[in-house]
This record gives C-alpha cells, structure tokens and sequence, in this order.
C-alpha cells in the first residue's frame, strides 16, 4: 500500500482542525529543520504536528492511519542514527508541545511527565527535592525524556545504574489508529501480563506515540568524586580498569579514550597530562559525604601503575575533569569537517580488541579512529571524520565504517549500544533472519498500515 | 481446538524417542509431585518429559503442537500462585534435566547457564569467582534460573539492585512448533531490534521455552551489614524508613513487619526485642570493607527513634537477623494450617495505607493478616492462614482474599510484585480490556496452537 505523497488542500484543514492553526507548520523554510537530525541525513516532509495533549494525538493517529500518511514521531532531534529522519514522505509528529512534568513524588520515589521534557531540566527538578534519575546521556543538555525512552540511552552512569529501561515504569501511549494504551504504573514491581511498558522502551517509535511517562526515582547520592587517569596506552589503561572491577568497586562511571583522542585534544585546546600520557580512563564515584575520601583513596590503590592523575571531589572539580571527556566530540573536527558516528557495543571483557581492531580498519582505510565511550559497558563510540567534498576520503570512510560494523558483529557484540539502527544501520547484519521477521510481525500488530517510521528501526 | 485428552500408544512412544527412557515419566506415583506446586492445587498429566539438550526441546515442541497436547513448563514447581499447575491435562515439561553452569566470564562479567540451574547454587559459583547476581527471590534455595526469568523474581536486594529481568543480556527460546530463538547476546547494552530478551522475562512460559540465559554479573560488594530494628507500631517504623530515603541512602534491602508477624514471631521462638516492640524494620547495606561502619552509624543516625536496634556485621552475624525475616513463614502456620498467599505491589508512599486497609478488611472477615515483605518497593506479603476442613473459615478467607486484590487495584497498585498471575490471580482486575486483548494477541503470534501454558498469566 502506498503512502499519500502529498496533502490536499482537505487534509490540510483536518490536520488544522485536529491540532490547532498553533500546532501545525506548513512554511518550507520553517519545516527545514524537522526534515532532518543529528545524522545530517535529509528527508521530505508535507508538514510538521504538534500535539499539545492526548487527545489530540489520538485524534491525529486516527487521521493519519486513516489517509496513510507516513508519520515520523520526533523529539528534540538530536538521534545520530537517522531516528528522525523522514526516510518516506510524510508528516513530522513533534512532541515538544507535551513538555510539562506533571508531577515528581518524594514518597513514592516517581514522576509523571510527558514525552517532551527536556532530560537536563528533568534531573535538575528531581535532584532539587533530593531524589535522582540516574540515565545521563551525554548529550542530556539537548535531549527530550520521550527520545531517551525511543532509543533507550544509555549514558555515563549506566555502569552503575543501568540504561533507560530500567527506570521506566509505565506508560501511556497512542497506537496507529488513535487507541490509547496504559502499561504499567507507580508500583516498582509489576509482573501481571506482558510487560508492554518496557517493551516500548528502544522500540524506536516503532509501535506508537509515548504520550505520558511514568518514572522510577532512587535517592540522590550525597556526593560524588572524579579522577581523570593517564597511561602510556590504551592497553595499560584497559588492564587498569580491569583491576577496579576485580577489587570490588562498581564506579558510577568508567570513560575511555583512545591515542588518537588525546592527541586531537591536544591540538585543541590546553592539556594537563604528561606527554607520555597516550590513553584517559575517566572514572567517577558517588555515595555519602562521609566516605566519599575513602572510596576515592580505594580507588587511587587499583590505580597505582598509572602515569599520571587529577582527582576532583565535588561537582565543580569533577566538571573540570568531565569539560576534557565533553569537549571530545568538537575536538574531532580537526580530523575532518564530516563524521560518520559509530556506538558499538561489545561483550566487556573485548573492549581493547575490538578497538584495536577498529583502528586497524580505519587505517587500512587511509582514516583515523577516534574511540572513546562508556569503557564499563564496552560500549565504544567509534567515529570516522572526513571531508564529504572529496569523493576519495568519503569512499574509503564509508567504507570503513562498513568495515567497523561487520567487525562488532564479528566480536558478538551489537551494532548499537545506546543510539539506535534508525535508518543508518542494517539490524539484518546482526539479527537471525526468523527473529527479525518475528519482530516485524510483532510491529505489524501494532501498525497494521505501517505509518509509524516506516524504514527505520527494523 | 480441542487438546489431546491423553496420549495413545504411537504417541507414548514418540515421546520416548524424543526425551529417550531416562526423560519420561508415565508412572502416575511418580508424576503425582508434578502435578502440583507451591499454590498446593492439583491438576492431571499424561506424562513428565525432560529433556536434556535444546535439540531435545525443540524436537518436543514440534510434536507437541503437532499433536496439539497441552504443555505445562516447570523449574523447581516453586510457584505459589500456581504457575506450573496443569490447568489442562497434558505434559509437564521439566527443565531441570538442563542444569548446566555453562561458563561464568569474569571479564566479560557475564554467565551462561541453562535454566534448570539452582539459584543460590549459582549464586555461590559467581561469588567465589569475586561476582554478584544481585536477584534473590527469598526461596532462591528451591527455585530455578529459568522460574526465577519466568516471573521475573525479585527478592530482599530489589530495592537497590533491581529484578531478575535487569541481569539478562540474552536467553535462546524455543517456541511452540519447534523454532529455535536467540535474543540478545554478551553485551551490556544493545538497542538494535525489538527487547525480546526482557520481553521473554516475566511472561510465565507464555510465549516459548527458554533454554539457555546469558546473565549479567556485577563486582561482588566487599562487605555488608544489616541492623534490626523495633518500633512500637508500623507506622512508627515507616515514617522511620522514609528519613532513611530523604538521607539519600539506598540501602540493599528493607524489609517490613507488622504487628501480627511479631506476635507469631515471639509465639513460635525466642525473640531478643522487648515486648514494647510490635513492628520490625530489617536494612541491609553493602559496601567496602573500610567504609561499611562508617555507613552502618549513619544509617543508625537515621533510626533514632526505633525502641530497639540490633546490628549485625559479616555475614554470620547478619545471618542471626535475618533468620527472624525468615522464620515468619513457617511460623504463620500457628494461625492455621492452610494458605492464601499474595504478593501485591503498592506505590512506595502507599505501603501503611494499604496494609492498614489489608489488615481492615482481615479483621472484617474474622482473620488476622499476615503482612511483611519488601518495604523498600511496596511488595507485600499479605498472607492469610485458615483450617480448609472448617467451610466457614474456608469461605471467609477466599472473601478476604478477593477483598484485598479489589483493594490493591484501588490503591493503584499491582496484583503480583514478583510471583506471577499464575492460575490464580485474575489479570482482568488490573490490566485495561484493549492491553490484555493485546497481549493476547501477541502470545497468539508466539503460540498460535495455544499449547504453552493455557489459562495462565493473562
């Protein structure tokens, strides 16, 4: 069945009439920025939505199932994988008019919020009344709670805390066809039927509109220590980390960098490493004001064949340990004008393989790996600059990072971690052919007229 | 469809050719255990297989959708809401011919097992290896993996550590007709495809037949501690759990237990607390060796106003403790030599409203309620003991039984926090008609033969 490939001047004034003159876009200049994301990549829209309630979303995925318009659900569009991408024309849903915290519970550890919440402002409302909610995406700041939830991001302090899914209680959400669906509640534990609530979780906006979240809180750790660690190499770096784990210490974080990172942070900017500092590990604790020192101290011991170390207790030395980690992502641009981003997962114990396997790859290539990431989950970001005006360079990228992905599959690991397929990474490379169809049927249940990201996901 | 309502001969021996003599059981005595479990209600089986191999179970799904019998999957048959009873005659399908600790990575921190394996068994293997599997349902002593994934136990250390279905990276699941699946994999973090993996949690051998599980293991905590504490009501002790919280303190568990529990505790056994004490809170915390005291004190600031306090540090002497947690069971049977147990789930904030309301309706009925449980996320054990030879006692009890389900659902809470729907609770009370309708549907793409497990879960 074939998507509507245009709106009519009728479907126009419904779309009016279902969201308001307030809530719709119909000016190309205005509509540019919702035809793409993150990934660059660039699709065609006929117009942007934006609910401001429920029944208003339900009322737009009656119409849209209805006239089999192709819907591309959106948050705050920062998805490096194309999750936001119009890969059919279509209509762009943006959440960002349902963006009120509806309510945040001392007593029952839980909050209520609609999916446009920005994710920074979120943990500082909680964190003001004592209370946390540990996912932490590193890009957080730019980020909606309804993208967390798409993607199940994951973050700095997954290690520790676990991903996204592990925080979701329940959920509202609107299924093509305008039928609304609640899973799950404010209870922490919950094993009657299916458990749909966390099956929505990383299901990329496959299988409906997540209008209403309900959250899990934990009490906010008192305080929290940083110490940035210098070694010759990534491999003395990795066998470091290794002895932390193995003393019994699970951080709230475990950072790594790469060679070729430090040497591109050093061109960027002021460094206060050694030069024989070749490799970072970043690692974060937190816990009581009262033993903070003494878990740092036990820390420093597993630490002691590193070249070099900073340590900062409290959160304004750690954001000066922390501004080196964050400023990674700019830096790279000295490598290139262009990126193609990888967020590889592979099992732990094969992070230093894979990386150095990934490098190899980049440089049979002609390119440079810069690899950096959550080394705790081995959880690697893998990402490739190069200049998309010379043809050359933007071959051999491409191809590495083909290269790359067919090396995780090869270490068992999974082509994403945190950052979702989207339509930029191929799950058929890395699912069993009858577990994929077995997915695609499941979704088929869900969107019969497949309007929800068709092309994305899976 | 009608189920097979026996097996012919053809089929007896087709069965033996599928499991071999050693996996079969046609010995009514001996499958008279299997037709039963924890819940104590009876059901009738044609016949016991158990396979040893995952050629075996798919061999055995094939014919048995084939032959449309009925299929009733059991661990260690620990249920108490009834989850292996055969509702329909048919096979039990015991697991625990597959009990292989297939590898424990302390690198990767990740085990592989198959699901017929022991809990505290396991458990044991990964902490001498310096490992932790945080999951531990309190009758892990009896209880299987593969039960534990089913209905996604929690246990004592939820509060802190999260569920079973947080500790599975992959499972491989054999489905009715035969189909081989593998969710998952080796890494902590994968968001490519559909979460069938903690899908499969949770969904009490509804959906397929789990024969292998790729767990995830944490570094085991250096030491632990655990503090008694008394109260003059539980009120007194909740509003004390509360300051612990609004501290910031997380502990590893808290347990709760109401007045009734104590009068049975001191009928049945020696009790240190004084007999001011009516109401017990029992924390654990984990940490390192250097900074467990220091935590343990400021945990004790926080429980200032406790009559009584008893502290335990090692686990020898946290093992004195919580031997009183674990009496209450067998010491419930002092109020009647029969059961009705629940496991309700309330928001946390709601825990002393809703065992006040359990223990109202208790007392409506002419009973006494046996409450306690895991304080620290609202699951209560709401038990009521009886004499099934006495009709009216018998009669008064179901009342109150389905009393306190209406209740919890008013409360906004959860029927199961951890034991599962089983054939016992009745789903519909709590789940909207179009989500149950759904996953119905969702099972049925899974099971399209209905031979897994009918008339349970949901």
């Amino acid at each position: 069945m074939a998507y509507a490939s245009a709106l009519t001047e009728i479907q126009q004034r419904e779309l009016v009439q279902i969201v308001g003159e307030d809530g719709v876009i119909f000016d190309p200049a205005a509509m540019r920025v919702y035809a793409s994301d993150a990934s660059n990549i660039k699709g065609k829209i006929f117009a942007v939505a934006r609910p401001t309630s429920t029944a208003q979303v339900q009322e737009f995925m009656r119409w849209a199932d209805a006239e089999r318009v192709a819907v591309h659900p959106r948050g705050r569009g920062t998805s490096l994988s194309g999750g936001c991408v119009p890969t059919v024309p279509g209509i762009v849903l943006s959440m960002l008019g349902m963006d009120k915290i509806l309510e945040i519970s001392p007593t029952d550890f839980v909050a209520e919020v609609e999916p446009g919440v920005n994710t920074a402002a979120f943990q500082a409302a909680v964190e003001k009344m004592g209370l946390m909610f540990p996912p932490d995406p590193a890009s957080g700041k730019a980020t909606s709670l309804g993208g967390n939830v798409c993607t199940c991001a994951g973050g700095m302090r997954a290690v520790k805390y676990g991903v996204t899914r592990d925080y979701v209680l329940g959920c509202e959400v609107v299924l093509p066809g305008g039928k609304l669906m609640k899973f799950g509640g404010r209870t922490q534990k919950d094993v009657i039927g299916l458990d749909l609530t966390r099956f929505i979780v990383g299901s990329e906006g496959t299988l409906g509109i997540v209008t209403k979240l309900i959250l899990k809180l934990i009490p906010k750790p008192e305080s929290s220590a940083s110490v940035l660690v210098g070694y010759a190499s990534l491999d003395d770096a990795l066998r470091s980390m290794a002895k932390v784990f193995a003393a019994g210490i699970l951080p709230a974080a475990v950072e790594f960098m790469n060679e070729t990172v430090l040497e591109i942070l050093v061109k960027t900017g002021a460094c206060p490493w050694p030069d024989a500092v070749k490799s970072l590990l970043l690692f974060q604790i937190d816990g009581s004001l009262e033993t903070i020192g003494l878990e740092n101290a036990r820390l420093a011991r597993q630490l002691d064949d590193a070249l070099w170390k900073l340590e900062g207790v409290g959160k304004t030395e750690e954001d000066k340990l922390w501004a080196y980690r964050r400023r990674v992502t700019s830096s790279s641009y000295v490598l290139g004008p262009d990126r193609i981003g990888g967020d590889m997962a592979v099992p732990r114990g094969k992070l230093l393989a894979a990386v150095r396997r990934f490098e190899e790859i980049a440089a049979n290539n002609g390119k440079r790996l810069i690899g950096f990431g959550h080394a705790g989950d081995g959880n690697i970001h893998a990402n490739l600059h190069y200049d998309a005006s010379d043809p050359d360079d933007a071959k051999r990228t491409v191809k590495a990072h083909h290269e790359l992905d067919d090396a995780v599959i090869a270490f068992g690991g999974s082509l994403s971690g945190e950052h979702g397929a989207g339509c930029l990474k191929d799950p058929g490379l890395q699912l069993g052919r009858d577990e994929h169809e077995l997915m695609r049927r499941i979704r088929k249940l869900f969107d019969p007229g497949a309007i929800l990201n068709p092309q994305k996901g899976y």
